[in-house]
């Protein structure tokens, strides 16, 4: 498995459109793993100032999701079987980053994780959230 | 504690943000529970034509917090400790509907429950994913 | 798929040393579910009387796995990816019932719900654990 | 709060009558955290010959609780609300050793996490289980 570049993740995130109204972005590529990043915007926000887990749950998804695809053969596609998300604190800042990875491939079943910080405006990080899937590796339909 | 009305519980949804800008609404309150939809857009999906699973975490997480609240005292705020979502199936067609309820009620600690269902264009719904979460009780901030 | 009987199903429970030596027994099978329960002793128990999380963990995954077998092809083999347990209320009493069933079946990957009860000296039951599974299909190994 | 000594957590796990039949010791203390084993018996199988997952259910969740517990204060007790276990890999071996640390400390809840290697008769060591749960601070009932 050749380890893709930048710009191939980031057209692949391109083509999830909730990813793109959410406003996620690619920040880096390697070492099995996937970084992500989103501006937070007052759009984000629960009724009490804090960013929406849902949020999280969508950004801890598909940068693990991205993370087990890298790794994937080809022909195989990754779905997420069940997704777990503690929220550890509440997310108040300017940015969340995510980092995920692989925790153990498998032909049939893969196990993911992910973290969540979030960034203030004094540069301070705090994790915020912590995320584990079980994905399920599929045939690719036929386009 | 009395049971909410209808409108209590939208003015409830329509303070948070991410709540709003994904396009969840009311539908039905009573009984312990409650039930909300989303009419599914292009921009809720995934690169697969599927919705996106962050979009169903964020209506179960949503719906199932707002269940909880309705049974808490005066003064006591419901926060997401952890939450698992199960993806049944691939969710595609019109609408998606939440229903969720309070498992087992508790003064530290309680348990809630959500399914989504996927309505297609002919009527049939399909039931698209389960959910679970632990929420905690905590005193509500001074305003 | 034909619905295994009664003794079919005790002997797939007696051939799992771990089930024999909690005290796991097969009570009922049919319409895709199947009920277990345990004679509650001092050795099942926590530091504070109430029946060990883990013994309900046991009882959960295999009662399930159990109902997921039941259902699968000649020369599949299931297997838990992930389980989750929520305790709801302290378990303490004479016997644990609990009922498991297959949520949604699939080729490759299924997911299980088991739900576990304590029934009292006086016949009262209290329902102290959810649990759900995610669980592979695998090819059985070769003998 | 002190860090308590090995021959305290060994007393506190000698009280729990389940832990004592599955074969629990603690082989470690500190950092924040506690080190466990069970020396595998043909008991502690499944049909299939690796370990029951009940058996890494009971050794996770009770190896967490203690590391949550020894950080509590003095009159609060621990109590597990929710667990997750995923499966990494059959557990075929002689010992099975347990690592358990809390991800984030929480006056009312909690969050910690386990994992669990396989050793096998050569030395080797494979990582097959990894935990996380949710857990309740109450205060300590009187005795």
């Amino acid at each position: 498995m050749a380890i893709p570049d930048l710009d191939t993740v980031r057209s692949f995130f391109a083509r999830a459109p909730f990813v793109f109204d959410v406003g996620m972005q690619v920040e880096a590529v390697g070492d099995g793993g996937i970084t992500t990043s989103i501006a937070i915007e007052r759009r984000h926000l629960q009724h009490s100032g804090q960013v929406h887990a849902g949020v999280m749950a969508t950004m801890a998804d598909h940068t693990s999701g991205a993370a087990a695809q890298m790794m994937a053969a080809e022909g195989e596609l990754i779905l997420t079987a069940e997704m777990k998300l503690s929220l550890l604190r509440a997310a108040k800042g300017e940015r969340l980053v995510c980092r995920a990875k692989v925790l153990k491939p498998g032909r049939r079943v893969l196990f993911v994780e992910a973290d969540v910080w979030c960034r203030a405006a004094d540069g301070s990080e705090q994790h915020v959230a912590r995320f584990s899937a079980t994905m399920a590796v599929v045939p690719m339909p036929a386009a």
